[in-house]
């Protein structure tokens, strides 16, 4: 492997709330998961993180989420399939409105939260998000959980898909994120998380806490931009990546 | 004139809420502008539009609103001019979103209620307004109530403006919608609709409830989703010119 | 048995969206189950449904939802215990604040939706429900689907139950409505609805579709509001209720 | 004088969005003016706050907003009297449901950002507010801005009114507060607070930009717990105020 992807999500304020700093989180990372007005991100905040990525060279992806400011979209909503596939075409096509009056194109799609988890597991949930984004734009990029639904579903409507992998989550046995009540399941210590990256990488699978390992082509690391640590850990992991002669690049950059 | 273009606004139910009578008015309109999910119009909702109007061979536009469901969009809010040319671009990138699964390309735009009301005498809300439309696609065609500020606006951006009239409201003498609260402001009787849709096209003007004469070239009639009659005054207004010898085609098919 | 309570889902509408007949269905029914504005019900639409309450001699009780405009409070959302419990003593207080002006008090509670099914069956979200009642003011009258967790839940926490049967849904063995997708689940004809009130009252118990019958104290029977046939359901079971020699009364005229 | 009250306006999180520092703020103030859900604070940061007021000994009062969280109340919204008049009433009876649980009672009201503003200078809105608490409770505080409408309004409608002045912001010749956007509108430096408020009690008047003076009678100071020199400022009040011999009290304990 010789090129891969840092994102974090990013333009998680929502009015006055102000939630991770974006200004610092977007000259580390190389793409940006933006948050679409449903769990966080009025269209001002979105008009500043699209902003904040042009001035960086970050590419940009829509970050969708069930219609939940109050549970910042960590809530599980149950709807159906055609609801989801609606829900996650609109707020695509919103980041892309808000993203033409800066002359950028949404290059990605990463789903968030509770939807993010449904989808998981859930293969109608995951091929209700593919077929959103396909029907969208099929050139725009799946980023799915490593080892989830999300990326059998995207492979079959046909689309690039990015697996991922977070920098700074502990990892189950099945390849799902240990729940953050575990005392190790976030991992806020840098120099750990940056482990936690080269380890993945050379085993060419998720390590479990167990360490046991499945099996992944990953593309691209997450950290939390919410978190605190965020900025610090993307930056170590980004460190350590470049020091083991792995370029850093936006998704559109890879190849799939 | 040989053709002028029908409108309506459509997709203004929300959930289980539901306004007015898609299906039926979808049949007699050429031009549908679509509400985005701010004053209502949830995706769901909004995807039926979209499928309707891609039936009927009626184009479609975005019928952005502050975001106010409880109020309908009808209350005013004071929000910046940057506020509102992310929020207007926004609404217009979550339609196209929607439309792209049915295959249509959304090609006009018309501001809602308050937002309406405040961009017609207000330039700088005219102006975010006209810039957002011009962000998301130079080619969109800006729907604007004849005599107001937006046209202007409009114009000064570049933009193909849709000079609009409506056939089942009175007008004051300063060009505005006679208020709602006024006995003879809702013109709920088909026939009188279609009279007034011809007075005007036969003036080149808006008659206003004293008989005064505003000079407009008006390109759209529009009439009201939500009222009951909104049906009946379309199809009339329709037959009226069509007898007339005018033809009622989408908006992309009139030159401006 | 000689006095039973009618009560209704009132103050359904949101805004400018309209939902169900509140002035017919008020003079029909003996309580009212108020929308809280969490899933329908805004400041004005509950001040509109007190009012009629008083006019009509109707006792009120708040109807409280998870916060869910869109999905009209029918989307299940995952929180915890005490989520739920301060979220339903908030909508009790909201209710209490705009009864407060027409000098009426609350005095029943009845879960709405999502939340009334998972509470049907989780005993810790009934739990959460009677603590926050409790809370609140613990002379409120729990309206409680009969045979539900509900019931114990109101019970243990020591306040009063009414147990409530559906004049106008079928039931399943298990003593849950029957699916809203099967053909038979809702009642629609006032006569249906009065024989399935009688032979529940007959019977002492909820009688399901398959003809089997899970006894039950009945306090209260209700019909569906916002159905269009609902002020006829509720109707044809008041006469059949009065010809059959039991008066039908407010929940605070009952005996528990 | 011997006794004043100083309150802050808390619970202004809302969900995972962290707004100000409470457990902080609440050691030092006597009353607090607690977010009802409609710009911020939802139920569990209202129980939250509520809580944290009883361990402190500090009296609690609604703090009504218009209905906008994206703009956290800080937007004018054109609404009826009556509209005004039931919303006020639906958040104060929130909070009493709320603080129901911790067997607190609402004990005053003081309405928020825009709504706040608007009815300083507003007749009809102000006495909308002042409706809403008579009739919630008449012996609810009416927390005022001192020289404003609202102070007309509650005296009207036969409340007790605290007239309040802030320790932290400058003050225009009409007696409102100087625009946010003017350098030197927000006092930052405790010092600078602590004499504007000692000179405001002596001179018995705000003391404005232009050294006017505007006779008041001031019940109560507040700072914005919203600043991060909230507390600080509070701080230094009341160790200025007691420093003077003033004894500074819950807003029940005064006389009015």
């Amino acid at each position: 492997m010789t090129a891969i992807n840092l994102n974090a999500d990013v333009g998680e304020s929502y009015g006055r709330f102000t939630v991770g700093n974006d200004e610092a989180m977007m000259k580390v990372i190389k793409s940006a998961s933006i948050a679409c007005g449903f769990h966080a991100g009025d269209p001002m905040v979105m008009a500043k993180a699209v902003s904040l990525a042009r001035e960086n060279g970050v590419s940009i992806g829509a970050h969708p989420s069930f219609h939940d400011i109050q549970g910042f979209g960590r809530r599980r909503i149950r709807m159906s399939g055609k609801e989801v596939e609606a829900m996650v075409a609109y707020q695509i096509g919103a980041l892309a409105g808000i993203a033409a009056g800066a002359g950028l194109k949404v290059t990605h799609v990463k789903p968030h939260g509770a939807l993010n988890n449904m989808a998981h597991e859930d293969a109608a949930y995951a091929t209700a998000i593919a077929r959103a984004i396909r029907a969208v734009d099929r050139d725009l990029i799946f980023v799915a959980n490593a080892c989830s639904e999300m990326v059998k579903a995207g492979q079959r409507e046909g689309l690039r898909v990015a697996e991922e992998a977070y920098a700074d989550r502990a990892y189950d046995d099945d390849g799902k994120l240990a729940s953050r009540e575990l005392p190790d399941a976030m991992i806020t210590d840098p120099e750990r998380a940056a482990r936690q990256v080269l380890s993945f990488i050379e085993a060419g699978a998720l390590v479990t806490r167990s360490g046991r390992k499945l099996p992944a082509r990953i593309h691209t690391f997450c950290a939390h931009g919410d978190e605190a640590t965020g900025v610090a850990v993307v930056s170590a992991v980004r460190d350590a990546l470049e020091a083991n002669g792995i370029r850093v690049v936006p998704l559109p950059e890879l190849s799939f």
